[in-house]
């Protein structure tokens, strides 16, 4: 069979071998004679992934005392409301570095008010606006490390005056990161971690309990934290892959390991471009993510797109398409795309370059 | 490799067909060389999944026009406070018939005021609370139609002034249900129709948009119908077991088929313990499940109960222990569990009592 290239945003390219092993607990679990799929998630089998799936999260991160990690179901999204819900007495302040970090603040504004400190809105978000002069009379600060439709991200674990609340859906175990400057971190399974189904919060126990409002049980850190993920039956084979998905981020070395192939991958995508008289960045070079990269036709070559995409696609090229805010391409070159996949890439790009320039 | 019974309350056993196509889609999905678990969820393919799962799941409950089929993450607990929040105005009338039906009834009185109008409670749940003189005075009544931990169930749809809110986590598709009599029926995926991580919610769209509260995006169901269920990133593998249990679900004829051998196995083991000398069942006859069959030892007998559990389990039996809120033994019998694995737990039960009388 053909060779296909998984350049999809999410859900996207998860380790064979991840794939491999979730296939062979779906037909028999640990040689139980039954599926994960159709045993209790009270079951020592089962308690056993998520035990190791939370373990190795804590290990790999480098998570402080003080924290802990939760998988849920509902996805980031439900997050955008939970945040507020648990967080927010009177008012937070936003960055606005994309559609996702948009969808927060739209949420966010039901529970009170919002501040928004920086936005890169009228730049249609082509680069991470700095963010200064954090105010101090804010329950938390909220943050998108790295915008999946517009192929930015920020590198730096940012001081904050207060808690941190960072939305990594698209950037985590893709390179170390200081936990403990942030107050929560979370984010959809669905691209470095595991498949769809599955969100992962780590948060700082001390800031829970601060609100008056009354909280729903599942919207509640605190119940879900009571009882180990477990308050009412969680996403079970989702959690079954993000364990292999972390086994396979340790046996590699980690993520700093991660972090060097993902810069790797990225610098010879965003050099092609950088050298191409056809395809050009969308994106300011210094917010450029390693994870998401977005491209376009230069002027005068815009009536090549769509050629292009054919192009690539019979090559084995798949999940190429910009998201329509950007149009163009986008590249993305999560944890588990092989250096092979972009080589492959950059060689169509420069066959195809030939034959037009 | 030894047989296993499964007799798992959930997540539970699941067709093999269903199970074995998943683990083919894992590897390869429709051949296009790339795993369900790592396409976009806006993909042609998985479009096309999620859009079978719905077209067979209306097709076969016979769902009339004016509902809508979602599935949606975050599990029937979720639901719990999704319903008041949408439907609630002032009050409500909910039936406390178990665990969670009284885990409904305590999220709904964080938004208005709860009328229990009917209770098993103090019989520890072991009868189904007949339901009269509902009040015309609530926005909606709200019933568990089968108690899992308890193994009671109601058959009938009843008539109700005001719209009636189901949860049917545990018997969806076991029988033939008169939708129409229903505002809205929701569950867990994980029993009869699919893996943990999915909720499935039938609701009919005219009771939406009738309060004033502000809804956060995620808990207003009007934003998943538009959205067809894909708002955000779905739980798409889930979604996937369950288009395969709706396959095979057709595949054998329909619910008509299902209840008939639902009721064939339940009597085949209710018989069995109506028998037996050191066998008897928990639950008052009428209110019998067809899904979740629970029994104890006779008194006289007690000291046996972990002599037959290990028995039964030398025996290939597995997921028989009940719940620790009524002891003893629960047999759940969903859709997936052949007669012959019943079969199998009575010939135990009888070799077992024949050792002992």
């Amino acid at each position: 069979m053909k060779k296909i290239h998984n350049f999809s945003a999410g859900p996207s390219i998860l380790p064979r071998i991840a794939i491999e092993n979730t296939a062979k607990a779906i037909l028999d679990f640990n040689g139980i004679g039954l599926s994960i799929l159709e045993i209790s998630h009270r079951s020592k089998d089962f308690q056993a992934v998520i035990d190791e799936a939370v373990a190795l999260f804590k290990e790999q991160l480098g998570i402080p005392e003080g924290y802990q990690v939760l998988f849920l179901g509902g996805g980031a999204s439900l997050q955008f409301c939970m945040i507020p819900y648990n967080l927010m007495n009177k008012k937070a302040a936003y960055v606005d570095s994309g559609v996702w970090a948009k969808k927060a603040i739209k949420e966010a504004k039901l529970f009170g008010e919002v501040n928004v400190i920086a936005s890169s809105a009228d730049k249609n978000y082509n680069f991470y606006p700095p963010i200064t002069n954090i105010p101090t009379d804010v329950d938390y600060l909220h943050i998108t490390t790295n915008n999946t439709i517009y192929g930015t991200e920020i590198f730096t674990d940012i001081d904050s005056p207060v808690p941190l609340v960072a939305d990594m859906s698209s950037d985590i175990f893709s390179r170390p990161v200081d936990v403990s400057k942030y107050a929560m971190i979370y984010g959809g399974a669905q691209k470095n971690l595991g498949p769809a189904g599955a969100t992962f919060v780590i948060v700082r126990e001390d800031i829970l309990g601060k609100v008056d409002r009354v909280l729903p049980s599942m919207l509640d850190y605190r119940v879900h934290i009571k009882e180990g993920s477990m308050y009412n039956t969680p996403p079970c084979l989702p959690i079954y892959t993000i364990m292999e998905t972390l086994r396979w981020i340790k046996s590699l070395g980690g993520v700093k390991v991660l972090q060097e192939m993902n810069q790797k991958k990225a610098k010879l995508l965003y050099d092609t471009m950088d050298n191409s008289k056809i395809f050009v960045g969308t994106v300011e070079k210094d917010s450029r993510s390693l994870m998401n990269i977005c491209f376009v036709m230069r002027e005068g070559y815009q009536h090549l797109e769509d050629e292009f995409m054919n192009f690539s696609k019979a090559n084995g090229m798949s999940g190429l398409k910009g998201h329509r805010s950007v149009g163009g391409f986008r590249a993305s070159t999560y944890n588990a795309l092989p250096y092979e996949s972009v080589q492959a890439l950059v060689d169509c790009m420069n066959e195809f370059e030939k034959s037009k320039v």
